[in-house]
This record gives structure tokens, sequence and C-alpha cells, in this order.
């Protein structure tokens, strides 16, 4: 033994933060304001809360289900449990009684952290979780008056008080399980993805690397991203080590919420998916000069590819980086990032060029290899043409669901990621579509996402949704759906001459279809899968198979 | 198992700079101007010599040697022996023969490769290095008349001529080891000090955090820190894995090339000791105008403390940001760097008062455990006052010395590090000196650091030494060798009163003594070790004691 064996443990990083920066605050959206809280406040209260959950019989090991929004009480449950060995269960509150019933029994949750004004959805399910021995319940103002039924229900305040502010964390294995996160499958039940220390530990000093999210102590950030989405992109933890200041929504999700919480607090980085960054820039228009911005420097943008002219948008008119990612849950998430300039060679380029490859989802994070792959896995050539299934491999990528293997989604060590894309020469990632959201036309693939973001760049265009139709003859053909800005008109015919500006006619959409919303998923992407069940409902067939019917 | 079980090896980054920016430049410094390669040509060129160390019969585990400057090579050596699994045993080229015979002996070299214009150095060892099989002769222009009688002897070039591009990495154990870098101790004969693989992993995503020195593939580096020092900070390997452009200054160390190359390959980050700092600020201010260094932006510096001068002298000439750093050859050896801003409460002081945290040693970097304790081994508290053995621990910190535990210099999973310091507050690190150079006096310590930061500041002089001398009554009293600035004149009066501004009556120096240079040792700080021996030699007795002896 040359160099020291400290294990890789969140509990060796999760405390700096308050030692650093005691001072540095945790400002939680409320009602009506905000609630502030200091670094030192919020780690002696976890610590606070790692005694309550021990002496409430939770070991190393045990999971705890959080059913929380992202606050103060979030963030201190994420520090209790990885400082005590325990499971961070997050349950995603937008999920269904059903689905969300299946999940805590599957992961075993024993205890429920709860927010007072999610009580009531999980109050339904109280006859069918009975592994769940206990319920905390974190209460914000306005929900004093809470009752519930669920087994020894009792008040977040009231469960930590009193308790020490020192809990010595212990030393267990770096492979010892930290969270638990469940991904909400378009088929079956969801499936859990088990992050580890050592796992989340190599994400968090990645994501502070300058070439990656390059955040800093001197950063303020607000994670729009849901905390029980992936560990909410990583951020809280890195957070946590560097004592940035923490800015969290709350339920507060509104985008005049997040541009007042943005501008009020200073927020430097913040990071969602590209719907949020749609509402935000719609409201930022229809205000002109009443935000005041000029703090944020860079919004982090995963979940979807964000259009072009989106991320445009925010450099040219508030001179913001929006850095694209793409991951997902089963990545921890980050395994590619785009930022503006990433290498010398781009210093040199024109900003046109520069945005070129900002819309690319980016470069693989050191660490970890990314290819693609023909359907008998030989690896494809890196040309920017030749479009693969991405497998990816690596120290925070899952090598299976937790109790529920699922062997067809690896192979040989690679995790199958469901998405097609192609690497240019440059190694850069674009992401074409998700597999299935691909339109397989005459034995041609073509990519709803590049649709998507040429018809969303059109002037008064809102949304755009591409989802593929069944065709007797070419097998399936697009429709796009389109949502309008408020009071806007955009003909059909513009839509079709717009994308036959960069299209071949055979990619052309052979529908429009003018709708006021699109679906979106609880992770707040587009919902083809709901987009497509609707069609089918309504009986919807393609213009020429109409004519063919008559 | 949740997470995919990759093991942290170098192999596993080593190849990404070549991957992502395959066009990038390796600059080596030649007799009459620079020498250019691309990422794609070392990385080629790396997998070669695996292939050619292999047919000489290197294998994994096994020891080579380097005797060589910063160059394309020696980084090409880097690359291949941690590829292939082999230990890089860098051997300090101004070493004595006595402790590179003992070095290589100890190592138990089996192949060496040596710049063709250090290689009379490495020839008078050929009769007593019986471990070394094969030297391989790096040779730069000027040189290529070498003649040795070392054993199998070959060009470099010919030793990889030939040899496929490709060579297939091993999977090896991620605590193998990696890298060997003697100490000059003080006492007795150097000790090894043994990187491995997960060690360096993790000093090298953690070098590239933004709240570290925050490099990125867009930087260009000049490390002007030997690489046969504790790895050359590390930068080597960063460099590798981001692609940035590496600037090599071989064996031209003197100022005026290495401000050729910062200005004509436009270098944004370079590191060094404070010695080649302090060259380089004469130089420029001789020749106001002369280098362009628009492009630089920071100035890494380590092993010994800059004095706050220089660093306000660099950022407010210059705009340059020097960081400083703290570490030593067994802590990898980042282990504390003070950046201008690294927190958000910082963003708001003053300029002078940010000043006040960079000359600091800086903030421990995550996943460190660093605390000052007392003899018995007792944590002292973070008062900014009080002083303490410097105790450092984590996953890149040794935990015993090659072959040659030494158990006294660690203390329950901690090493000793043999500094002195404070730390304030805000969790700043303040070194106060080498325990083996404070000045006891009186029952009190004085701190030579502090006394020569002092004293430089003052106009006209250009470096400062204080050592301790014995006394009978005081135990021992400081004395202050000076050097002053070319054509300068300053009395020692005028040094005296300028402490006394400072410092308290009992902490002055005795004794000013004018000298024409302090001696360096071979990591170029001042060798206090061989000051007290001159000034033994010379039978140098403090003024107060001369009298008593007429």
């Amino acid at each position: 033994m040359a160099m020291q064996r400290t294990p890789l443990l969140m509990s060796n990083i999760l405390d700096r933060g308050a030692k650093v920066a005691p001072h540095e605050e945790i400002v939680t959206a409320t009602e009506d304001g905000v609630r502030r809280q200091t670094y030192l406040e919020t780690r002696n209260r976890a610590h606070q809360l790692a005694h309550a959950l021990r002496q409430a019989g939770i070991g190393v090991g045990d999971r705890v289900g959080t059913f929380m929004w992202n606050g103060s009480r979030h963030l201190e449950a994420y520090h209790a449990c990885a400082g005590m060995g325990a499971v961070l269960h997050t349950l995603n509150i937008r999920l269904s009684p059903k689905d969300l019933e299946y999940i805590i029994n599957h992961a075993g949750d024993k205890l429920i952290i709860v927010d007072a004004d999610a009580l009531p959805l999980l109050q339904v399910l109280k006859d069918v979780i009975p592994t769940v021995e206990q319920v905390v319940v974190a209460t914000e103002a306005g929900f004093e008056g809470w009752s519930t039924s669920l087994p020894k229900a009792v008040d977040y305040e009231a469960f930590i008080d009193g308790q020490p502010t020192e809990y010595d964390w212990p030393e267990i294995s770096e492979n010892a399980p930290l969270g638990l996160c469940y991904t909400s499958g378009t088929t079956g039940n969801p499936k859990g993805v088990e992050y580890e220390h050592r796992s989340q530990y190599l994400h968090t000093l990645t994501q502070c690397m300058t070439d990656s999210m390059g955040l800093s102590g001197a950063d303020t950030v607000l994670g729009v991203v849901p905390m029980f989405h992936a560990m909410g992109w990583g951020i809280p933890w890195s957070a946590l080590m560097l004592g940035c200041k923490q800015v969290m929504p709350h339920r507060f999700m509104a985008p005049g919420r997040l541009l007042s919480l943005l501008a009020d607090e200073g927020v430097t980085l913040s990071a969602g998916v590209p719907t949020i960054w749609q509402g935000v820039k719609n409201l930022v228009e229809a205000n002109p000069g009443q935000y005041d911005l000029s703090s944020l420097s860079r919004l982090t943008c995963g979940g979807s590819a964000p259009p072009p002219s989106l991320i445009r948008w925010y450099w040219d008119t508030l001179g913001v980086e929006m850095i694209q990612g793409w991951g997902m849950t089963e990545t921890s998430p980050l395994a590619t990032l785009s930022r503006r300039v990433m290498k010398r060679s781009q210093l040199a380029l024109s900003e046109d060029a520069q945005f070129e490859n900002v819309a690319k989802a980016g470069q693989i994070m050191p660490g970890l290899e990314l290819d693609i792959f023909d359907e008998a896995f030989n690896r494809l050539p890196h040309d920017g043409e030749t479009v693969g299934e991405i497998l990816i491999r690596g120290p925070w990528i899952c090598s299976e669901y937790y109790h529920n293997p699922q062997p067809e989604r690896f192979h040989d060590g690679w995790l199958i990621t469901g998405d097609v894309g192609k690497i240019d020469p440059e190694e850069y990632l674009i992401i074409s579509d998700r597999s299935k959201d691909l339109v397989k036309s005459g034995g041609e693939w073509i990519s709803s996402v590049d649709l998507e973001n040429h018809i969303v760049a059109l002037d008064g265009v809102a949304q755009a949704c591409v989802v593929a139709q069944p065709h007797p003859k070419w097998d399936e053909r697009p429709v796009a759906l389109v949502v309008l800005d408020g009071g806007g008109s955009v003909s059909v015919k513009r839509i079709l001459d717009h994308c036959a500006e960069a299209f071949a006619r055979w990619q052309l959409p052979d529908d429009v279809l003018f709708v006021d919303s699109v679906p979106l998923t609880s992770t707040g992407k587009m919902d083809k899968k709901v987009v497509r069940a609707d069609l089918a409902a309504q009986g919807y067939q393609l213009p020429d198979l109409r004519d063919k019917a008559v």
C-alpha cells in the first residue's frame, strides 16, 4: 500500500460546503416569499435528521423515501441519508398512484419524508404500502393543519428537535448504495436505478470541472430540475461540496416565480428542461426590462434537446450560455455536455460556428466511453452522418436495474441507451432521436427531433411535436403537431415550405395538426407515447389514407 | 452490483485528449526554436513506445526510469508507461550521482529513457546500477553524436520505429502502482513515493475543477515545474485528458526563453516555483513592452510560498492571477489552492481583501482532510493564530514510503507533513514554516517565511533567506541573508526598521548578511540546510556572542 485507501464516500465531501462557507445561504421559495438558512444550519439539521432516522430504526442500507419538492429539507434528507449510509429513494411527485404503489413496494421504503402539500397524494396509498413504518411531514407555511392516517406521522421539526448536531458518519463500502431513482418506463413497470457512493462521488467531481458545468463556490445555483429526477442532475451534491449559494423553487415552478428567483437571488447558474426555458423566454419577451438577469451566466439544459433557436436567443438577448447536456437516469445523469468553447481550436471560430457545436449533445465526460453501433454491435464511423444505437460505459453508468436486471438493456458491459445518434469527426455526439421515436419511412429513418427543431424556429410557432403514424406502403410517416404563439397565425403551407428549405421531400410531414398544447411526461418532456395513443383513440388517419378510405 | 465497476485507471482518460483534439499541439523548446507535434502523433508514438518497451521485457509493474526534461518524448513515456501498467520512475536530473545511484538501485529500474544532453550525468553510474538492462536515448538536435557505454543503448526513434500505433491497454487493478518519485530528504537517503492509478486519477479530476486550477481544453499550458517533480504537479495528465495545447521548455529554463515561449505560444496557464516567477518578473521589468503576455491568465505557484508582493505585482502589472498552491511529493502534490475568489462571500470584498486570501496557502481540495495538531496530536482551533503541525489524509496522500515505510512520518492514518501552520476561521491554511526551519527563540516560534516575505517587499531587495542560528540563552535566533537588486543599496538599519513595522522586537533578525545569491535545492527552493551548513563552516557567530567571545 503506497497511497491511502480512503473510500470514495459522499460523507467525505458532503460537509465541506458548510465548513468553507458556513454563512452561505440555502434559499427556499415559499407561498409569499423565501425562507433562508445557512449552510452551517443546514449541515447541523442534516446531522440531527440522521440521528432521528437512526432512532426511528433506519440503518445502513435501509431505504428512505422522499416525496418532496426542491427545498432545504429535501437537501437535508440528501445530506443525512448519504452521510449515515441510508439509501435515499426520491419519489416522483408527478407519478400516478399505481406507479407510486409499485415503486414504494419494490424499493421496500421503510420511512417516507413528505412535503405537507403533497401529503394527499401519498395518503391515497395508505393501505397498499405495508413496508412504510413511518412518515415524516415537512411543513411549509400554509400547510400547518395537515392530517393523515399514514403510519406514525410526525412533523419534520418535531422529528429532528433536540437531536445532536454531530453524527459520526460511518465508514462503509464505497460501492454501498446511495440512492434509488425509478425511470418512468414507456412499457411495463418503472425500473429502479441504484446509485452508489463511488459513482456519485466521481460524478460530483466531474460536474465541477471547468469543461463540464464549471461549478464554483462563487456560484449561486438554482436547480429547477426536481431533486426526484436523477438526483437533481447531481447539483445538490456539488453545491454541498463547494458551498454554492442554493436557491430552491419548491412547488413554485411557474415562469414568473422562477424569473423572480433568478433575478432577486442573483442566480448565476440554473438547470432545467427545455420547456422551462421556453416558458421563461416567453415571459421575458412579454415583459421587457422587468427582470434583472445580469448575474445569470449559464443555463444547463437537459432531459431533451433544446432547439438551437432557443440556445441562440439566450445568448444573443441575455448573454447567457445555454449548456446542452445529454444523459438519463441510468447515467447519473451527466454523460455529454456542450459548452460554447471546449477546446482551443474553437476559440478562433466565428460565433455562428461556435453555436453549431452548442446545438449538439456535446463531448463525452472524462472517464466515460460512448460509441455508436449497428444492430450487430459493430462500431460505426464518426463521420457525422452515420446513425447508430448509442451505447455508453463507465464508473457512473448503471450495470443493471434494481432487483430487475433487464439484461436486454445491456451489451457486453455497455448500457444500451435507447437513443440513436451520430458522432462527428470532432467527437461531438448528435442525438437523432429516441430509437422508439424515430420515424421509419421506406427503409430510411427520419429524425422527429430534427423536424421539431426546424419547425419551432419559425416565427409564430411555440412548440412542435413530430410523431410517426402507420402507413401501409412506407411503414411509417411523420405527422407534426404544432402549438402556435398566443394570437399568432401560421399556415400549414408556410410550415411545409419552411421544412422543404432544409429537408428532402420524402422527409416532410404528411400532415400538420394545430393543437393547444402537447402532453408532457412527469419529467417535462413531450410525451409522444400519449400523443400517439391520443391519435389512435381519435381514429386519426394520414391524409392519403383518408382519400383511399373514401 | 448497480453501477459499472470501471476501474480508475489512467488508461481510461489518457487517450481522451488525442481523441477530442487530435490536431492540437505539443510544443517542445529546442536549441534554436521549437518542435511541434500533434496530440494524435503523440498518442500514436506513446502506443509505439509501449510496444517497444514490452519487447524490451518491460511488463506490468516493472520500473521504467526517465532522466529527462519536460518535452514531448517525456510526455510519451508518461503516456506509454501509464497505459501499459509499467511504473514511471522520474529521476531528478539535478540530483548528485550518489543519490541517483541509491534511487535507481532502490527502485530497481529495469530500463531508463534519458535525454541525450543529460547522458553524461548517467554515464558516470555505469558500473553501479546493475538492475538497468537498457538505456533509450532521446536525441534532440545538437546531440546526435552521443555515445555511451551504458547497456544496450539505443536511440529513442530507432527504439519505437515500426511499432504498431495501437496498444491494447491492459485492465489492471486501480490500486496498481503508476509512478515513483523520490523526495530529496534533508536527512538520510531519499524516500520514494509510489503513486497509484486511482490516486492520480482522482488528482487529475480535481485539478481540472473550476475552484482548483480550472484547467480547460481551451487552455495552453506551460509546465515549468519539471516532470520529475511530483509528476510535474499532475499537469501532464490533466492536459492529456483534456487535450490542452502543451508547451514544454525542455532544458531551456532561463527567464528569457520562458518569456518567449509564454508570449509566442499564447500560453494561458503556467506553473512553477516562486524563484522562476521572480526571474520572469525581473526580466519583464527590465524590458518593458517587449513580451506580449496578453494570453496569460494564471500562474500556478508552488514548492514554496510566493511573497505577497510578487502575487500583487503579477495582478497589477499583467492582470495575471497567481494561484498559490501547497503540497508536496507525498500529496501528489495538490493539497490546498488559493484563488482570488473561491467563494461567493468573497465577490463583495475589496481587491485588497481578496489578496489577503491569495497570500494564504489556500483551501483544502475536496476529498482531502487537513488539520493542525499539537505535539500530543490534539486538534487545534481554527482561529488564524494557533500554530500547529499540519497533518493531512485522503485518497491521493501517501500512506508509507516505497520499501521504506517510515512509520514516524504517519499518525493514525494521517501524513505528518513536516510543515507547521495555522487555519483561519474561513478554513484557509496559512503555512508558517517547515517545522525544521522555524526559529525557536525563548520558547516562542518565529516564522522564517513571514520575515522573508516582509523583507523581500522592500524596494531594492531581490531575495531574503532567514535561518536560525544557535544561541546559548534563547536557544535560536534569526539571521537574514539578503540579496539586493543589481545596483541597489539598502542598509541593514533600513531592513531592520522595516521589519520593526510588522514584527515584535524579539522577532527581529539579530543580523543581516548581504550575499550575492542564496543556494537552491534541486527543486528550486532556498536550501536552508546548505545555508546553515555554510554559516557553520565559516564559523559564523551571532553578533552578541561575538562580543562575548572577545
